[in-house]
């Protein structure tokens, strides 16, 4: 091949070199812990998966454009996964008999999704799904958003950065009947208009609405809507069962202490296909940067699609791992290293036999410490530049007087400090800074 | 829909449902840890690869046939990886000037093959990917095969369960030409023979030699090689460049203790075109299952498909995760079980506020205690259920009559002793057993 092919990755996609993979273990490994503490159980699915279970979740038109696809040798139209849910449906599904419900269930997939790449939006992305099924109770919306905030603040975040904007399904379809006085499929009519609110211009949003039969009174007392906190909103039409819900929610968030990372909005509503109860979306508080993170809810029973007659209730969100890097940017929530704090290299003289480094580095992992000896026979110096250039703490020093004597020289590489010790001694001194 | 979707994963692909997730979690646990404390840094890239990264390494029918691949919305050819090394290749090449050599890398993608499945073959599976770039010498060789007899010590085995078969490309090149007595051209037909020894009757195996010129007494020198131990098989051709890192290769085996874990095997080839010194392949040493796990070793300059005249030397290896686990369950090295010691379910009744629940379950959590409260309003007897199948430790148990006095009783759900403590003493009496 006289032909060089390209060092850049997939248009979308990212390379994680050691310096952003450490970043990213950190960073996942922050989640799966503040996870798991809460009793979420990971689990994982495969990246492919049949097309037809994105066409039954979203159509079949919108599953074809969004995903990877292509037909296998099997005859087969498989996607590439680009969202979770339909897997984790699929996964209940197949042991409805066997699971111990409610299940507190979390996965970090990697899925891909093909649009064009931009800003916060990329091809190839990782997607933190929390989700419990088999509890139709407050109790389970609660632990899910509970879970959401506890995952910001376990990076550091607090109530100045971030809001869960919380709006009810129900809720929203009884008040807007209650407000507009329609019957079901008028109130639907009418939701569809307040859907797009922010999307379409003020005056084709009233227009729309007065066709529908609605008075500017009635309009304006939508408008008001988005204003309200929530018990004046659950005033409104204080019998819905979707006001009852609300009313729950809140109660609990108050009693609990996460009232202060919570408000209600009558903006948030997330579609109007598949969210049937809570719904919520996690805001940056940032001036630059405020908009809807992620989000999620309560959404009827997607098990459906799999066993007749099964109803398995869900609440869940599915956060991006671009989207929360880029909010820990924002507002400098990253360490500013992920160094280990002890990493040795063994430098290496020619006139000592190689295996008495090899023992040395051999006593250090055995003592759980990241050790290596450098490989090759490149001089003191440059093997010292090597040491600072890849975030190594100390490098152990054994030239032939040291071999003889049975000691080494440790030298911090950040004080720049040196002492000499027995191999045992440098155990001690080490562990001591881990 | 009225025809309900499959629940069943696509066809050679694995569901990892939380009991098996947290066996993959701890597996991986295992394998990040000894790599780490070995300085090894883990990077990843992207699922998607342009289909001509891996025709360019083995070949476009080879490429085209091995991988799921697909032309994108911008006419491009992509293929999901079905290895990693050309992407390492492609991400070194991609930082030659920034990067400090010699790279000591590992990575846990996961990749797709388009094979049939069939037992320890998926069509999904994870690869543990250990290279070393950019050091010409014997000791990055043995750094790579000791990390690997480290990976299957950390998990239990030992010297009795699998053997580490040495072979050096260079050397086999050099005492197939001094045996045979052939020119370079000639030496490579008849290793072209040699290599598919075990794959062709030994009558046409012979044939096929005579054809290329080889008497038989020729041919029974070389059946002699492969019951050789490495020094009789260097004496044979003393003076060549393989043998020279063979013997290196061997004495630094010998002194620093891996010796035992490690044979010379000069039926390790590993195909004819890829590798150019050190060759390994890891043997399980179960007669029911006596084969290859896995295997690697020395290659030449994969970077120069990217960069003109540039030149990095490789040694590494790939483990497949489902090979690794046969291995592991044919000697019984998996734990018996993967529930965490001390996982707390607070159960729940309904004349106690809800939030005192969640309360005693925060203060858990804070104190770095897996806890949960019982999501829903079941009755006692079936929330123990819960809590003994879902492999919870402790249960908490707060009634109204403890709650008056602010107390809690801790039931271990192995012993079934119970206690009434302080919430206090609660975290006290976990922390204990963690």
């Amino acid at each position: 091949m006289s032909e060089k092919l390209s060092t850049q990755p997939y248009k979308g996609t990212r390379d994680f070199y050691p310096r952003e993979m450490r970043m990213r273990n950190w960073f996942f490994g922050v989640i799966r812990h503040v996870l798991e503490r809460s009793a979420f159980e990971e689990y994982n699915g495969p990246m492919l998966e049949s097309l037809a279970l994105y066409a039954a979740k979203s159509g079949e038109e919108l599953a074809n454009e969004q995903t990877y696809n292509f037909t296998d040798r099997g005859d087969r139209r498989m996607a590439i996964r680009p969202e979770m849910t339909p897997t984790v449906a699929r996964m209940v599904a197949g042991k409805m008999g066997e699971l111990n419900f409610p299940l507190k269930w979390f996965s970090i997939p990697n899925m891909y999704r093909c649009e064009r790449p931009q800003r916060g939006r990329l091809r190839e992305f990782w997607q933190i799904n929390v989700d419990i099924f088999g509890c139709d109770g407050f109790e389970a919306d609660l632990e899910v958003i509970s879970s959401a905030i506890a995952l910001l603040r376990a990076f550091g975040a607090d109530e100045s950065m971030f809001t869960v904007r919380i709006n009810n399904r129900r809720f929203f379809n009884d008040v807007i009947a209650a407000i507009a006085g329609t019957d079901p499929e008028g109130s639907r009519k009418v939701s569809k208009v307040i859907d797009r609110k922010g999307k379409i211009p003020r005056e084709e949003y009233e227009k729309e609405l007065r066709e529908l039969g609605l008075s500017d009174g009635q309009i304006a007392k939508i408008d008001a809507l988005y204003t309200m906190d929530v018990s004046d909103a659950i005033a409104l039409c204080p019998d819905s069962v979707g006001a009852g819900e609300l009313r729950q929610l809140f109660d609990a968030l108050d009693r609990t202490g996460l009232r202060k990372y919570c408000v209600f909005d009558f903006g948030i509503i997330r579609g109007l296909d598949y969210y049937t109860g809570t719904v919520f979306e996690v805001f940056d508080n940032a001036p630059e940067n405020n908009r809807a993170m992620f989000g999620g809810g309560r959404y009827d029973n997607l098990v459906g699609l799999f066993v007749k007659n099964a109803k398995v209730s869900g609440v869940g969100y599915g956060m991006g791992d671009v989207t929360l890097e880029h909010f820990l940017e924002t507002h400098k929530l990253m360490p500013a290293s992920f160094d280990e704090s002890v990493k040795v290299l063994v430098t290496r003289f020619e006139d000592v036999p190689y295996d008495r480094y090899l023992a040395l580095v051999d006593t250090l992992r055995d003592a759980d410490i990241t050790a290596s000896v450098y490989l090759g026979t490149k001089k003191f110096g440059k093997q010292i530049d090597f040491a600072v250039k890849d975030g190594y703490s100390h490098v152990l020093i054994m030239g032939g007087d040291e071999a003889a004597r049975g000691v080494v020289r440790v030298k911090d590489l950040n004080t720049r400090e040196e002492c000499e010790t027995t191999p045992d001694g440098v155990i001690a001194l080490l562990k001591d800074k881990q």
